[in-house]
């Protein structure tokens, strides 16, 4: 038996990092993991109980495709909290993480050979899925001075069946505004183009409110997970709101692709909602460590760098110090300790002179990662 | 926005049934289900405690794609206790479901327009998946002589690309014997068509032991899921084997597709592979409620049946009653107060004249369905 071409995904380079370090603990060294692109923090306390609670009075099979009732009032009534949105739960559909989501959104928008145009860097699976579908990612390169963010402008003459961009991005952390998001959604529509909006990190902001793509319009795809704000994401559960006439189509889909999405991360999802305390307390921490972050990076030598709006990552620019990010990576995990994710994963072009540093765990891990940053690049001459 | 040519999958016919028989509960009728794919027993008590005791003690974020190393291993050793097979556990692929399965073998295999044989009747979703991944389903007509299998003589001049069977199959539960499956796996061979065998219902057997495609060739991708035999449907956990060549083809579409199964359910799946005793008692009473089946089926007039060799389901011909099994089923629903699935979900060609029972509920509803049925077709002057 041979493989499809379409198989033929590339590997995360974030993965020999991650399995470098793994030996690095075998080994009995102690790792400082700022590769991961998850919270450190289990589902809320509530989450857990209301899952304990349930499992004992319910046999738990099969929900329906589009998710449980209750979930998605819930879901309908945050757009409301989060937006001032009055958003029909009709319109919600509960999936297996937003990774099954992209997998609804692109079967359900796009035909074999579509191509689809999403921002570089970005987030490095856009573009598996979209090839595992038979589908051609549309690399745009973003620009410095646009916060690594694609605008309207760029969407010109591509030629587009699509366009899905994300705010907060990883591995970037900046947020579109509300006029920036306007005029791609408005570019996009204009060449006909379906529009995918990645909200996954909404919830996660620091200095001003992300803005939902349905404050702006009804015509697009919205996807959103439980994976980060409510720091979830072993539990695969995540949401996509569609325009209204899309939701039949999805149904069938979802009924097909996935039967439904797992019973248990439902209910646990569900009750994480009304979890606000702990899921405050999350995020008082990625304030912290951010503060930390945009402090101490900058000390190390890692000093072309932007505050990050929203999400737990800071990307630098390390282009000034080697066009392989992918050695400086693992020299660092080697020497300093501190495991980082080289920017080829999320930009192919550009990403050899790139670093991605996660702050999502404790605060604790973070000063010490910054001080070991410090004293490498010192030892390093780098600074 | 418009959408794709491929989501224009057909809708479950059974969806209305289901969607009839949830407003007549709601106006306070009482509804026998025998329309249901679906253990009524919950997760095994092992499980669930299992779970319970993770959800306190670790934060359950992502697991590595191809899922927890343990829950490989156990799997591995069960291919020995049911097969007396030596498993590698590399081989061994945890999916969301074994519908995230059939997603990654799909598109591990298949090329946009590839032609896929699937034999009919059989499991709606592998017509409508292959669809959404742009493939070609095949429809090979099985014959009523081979107990509605496919067999190796049906591949002639197909061109197939693949070949997916499964036994114990869905809606019929027969199964192919070691001669027959292996004939079919180098028919398949033969042609280059790559080999995969749906095994959901194995460890639901009656008279004999299933066979496995792995007791024939390693030459085969093997899928099965956590959701029949060990009864955690809503849990969304299965998996795949497959060769050792292709393992990390599927490790890196599996991290790019899903990231991970649900981690909870993989807690509680190597869980509930030791609760043999609880799951022995649900095999009791499937073992009871066919028994009730074969005997009362046929009294009321539904005596075009063959016995099942696994899974919980009988497969009437009714071409003697009707042409419309779609009408037949909704006039049993509103007069009998018993949900059935008509044929043509599984046989778009012939289904018109088939009915699909299930016997996965408790025996009290076996006995009031049949109950039912007999006073509902004598009524109707059938018997």
């Amino acid at each position: 038996m041979r493989n499809s071409t379409r198989s033929g995904v590339d590997p995360f380079i974030v993965m020999d990092v991650m399995e470098a370090a793994r030996r690095a603990e075998e080994a009995g060294r102690h790792i400082i993991h700022m590769e991961v692109g998850q919270p450190g923090t289990p589902a809320p306390q509530g989450a857990r109980d209301a899952l304990a609670r349930a499992m004992q009075e319910d046999a738990m099979g099969y929900t329906v495709a589009l998710g449980l009732p209750a979930l998605r009032r819930r879901i309908a009534a945050l757009y409301g909290e989060w937006y001032d949105l009055d958003l029909d739960p009709e319109r919600v559909i509960i999936t297996p993480g937003s990774s099954g989501a992209f997998i609804l959104a692109f079967t359900a928008l796009f035909d074999a050979g579509d191509r689809v145009g999403i921002g570089a860097p970005g987030y490095p699976s856009y573009r598996q899925i979209l090839r595992a579908l038979d589908l051609q990612p549309v690399d745009i390169e973003t620009a410095a001075e646009n916060r690594l963010q694609p605008v309207a402008s760029d969407l010109k003459g591509r030629d587009l069946a699509g366009l899905l961009v994300a705010s907060p991005a990883n591995p970037t952390g900046t947020m579109l505004d509300r006029a920036a998001l306007a005029a791609l959604m408005e570019a996009a529509r204009a060449q006909g183009a379906s529009f995918i909006s990645d909200e996954i990190y909404h919830g996660i902001e620091y200095e001003a409110k992300a803005v939902s793509a349905l404050e702006i319009s009804d015509e697009a795809y919205v996807i959103n997970s439980f994976s980060k704000y409510f720091s979830m994401t072993g539990w695969r559960v995540g949401w996509m709101v569609v325009p209204e006439d899309h939701v039949r189509v999805i149904e069938r889909l979802a009924q097909n692709l996935f039967i439904c999405p797992p019973h248990a991360s439902q209910v646990a999802a569900l009750a994480a909602m009304e979890c606000t305390g702990e899921l405050e307390a999350n995020m008082a921490v990625y304030r912290r460590n951010r503060a930390l972050m945009l402090e101490g990076l900058p000390k190390a030598g890692f000093d072309r760098i932007a505050p990050p709006d929203g999400a737990f990552y800071v990307y630098a620019d390390v282009s000034h110090i080697t066009d392989d990010s992918r050695s400086l990576a693992a020299e660092i995990l080697d020497k300093a300790g501190v495991a980082v994710t080289p920017g080829l994963d999320f930009d192919p072009e550009r990403g050899g002179g790139t670093l991605r540093f996660s702050y999502a765990r404790a605060t604790a891990d973070i000063e010490e990662g910054l001080a070991r940053l410090r004293r490498f690049m010192a030892e390093r001459g780098a600074v």
